[in-house]
């Protein structure tokens, strides 16, 4: 940077602005509609097609589920643990009966309001040289606790 | 600012920061103190003032109570569910009896503490053409598990 | 700023860029090996050093655990309410029998995975005048659900 800076010195018609790195971002939405009413589905590699046409080298990736019966959550992709999470959500939020929960004189969906508490919202995500900064294991899920139906995760990206 | 560059744009060294999109960023803090040991706050037009004051139009928004009794989180405005979430959250970690926790030697508030971890400390949210970039029913909280004295909530607005 | 841009105009030669706020960012990693299975490590002022380090002073820090296993919240540095932490964790999600988990037929951890859900895997943080703008409590934790094992937590800073 310092090198290019003195060679623009000797440049009076200077296009510095160029070589400054402005904040970029990028907002994409995935679209989803399930078969069953909970899945769990890997989103790691359309988080990073994002990612990658962002152009984004340093800066940060949100990725959140824009419904509030669904979860954005990081973990392992191993179907025994995917089994574990379900079994262990409905222990902790049972669908049924559904006459237990308040909200479902409106519907019959309040244990997914409870199951993506448990799970979260959203994950935010190192860009680092223009990748997700990951440890080893890390993948990205949608958790679909209320499916069948179309559903929106949005992926923003900021950096430059 | 603009009448500036515009002088600038007469002089052949350069017209370049009205090229140059800073970041910008705002900090405010929203305050709170509840009748009730555990109140569900919506705040999301107290978040959306701050935004719309930082003029951001393309970033991110941090929303997190500064307490560790309370919560920040999103989830729909329906005061069936919001019964759901009390009942629950009572059950996965009791108030009483207040000897169950260790922590209630010093204060008897223990499983307000808890009841944040399922909850979550904080939001972020994406801000796309100068707003919160929400879902159709996405509205922000403010949990609180241990009222009745005031608390804060941090807004931090960063962006272009 | 409007001085120095006056100045410049006079000068062929210019250096404006000095005077832009370019966005910064940082990447660090912390490295953990615990001596037992579950622990609590307070990492605040491992933090701290990063963000002062990144010289940032508006802007975001984010904070996660970078393996599946292993949470990064905030709370309170009180032994006690660690210990109900912990009691807690593992009522919701016992580590045994091992046999209750699907997962463990690859591995004994699958309790883990659960309890660094409840936990949370990651932390935002405002900073401000160049420093975590926390309020008077808050703490960031490491928290190992399944330790003994070398692992680590990803801290970026991006702002000004």
């Amino acid at each position: 940077m310092l090198v290019l800076i003195y060679y623009l010195s000797y440049n009076k018609y200077n296009t510095i602005n160029k070589e400054v790195d402005l904040m970029k971002s990028l907002r994409e939405y995935l679209w989803f509609n399930t078969n069953k009413r909970v899945e769990l589905i890997n989103i790691t590699d359309d988080v990073r097609q994002v990612v990658k046409k962002s152009g984004i080298k340093e800066g940060l990736c949100l990725v959140n589920a824009m419904h509030i019966t669904a979860s954005v959550f990081i973990n392992d992709d191993e179907p025994g643990l995917h089994n574990d999470y379900k079994k262990w959500l409905e222990e902790l939020a049972p669908h049924e009966p559904i006459s237990q929960y308040d909200h479902n004189g409106f519907e019959e969906n309040a244990d997914a309001h409870l199951k993506r508490q448990i799970m979260g919202r959203e994950v935010v995500v190192a860009i680092t040289d223009g990748k997700l900064d990951f440890g080893p294991w890390e993948q990205i899920f949608y958790g679909e606790f209320d499916g069948k139906r179309k559903k929106r995760v949005l992926v923003k990206v900021i950096g430059e």
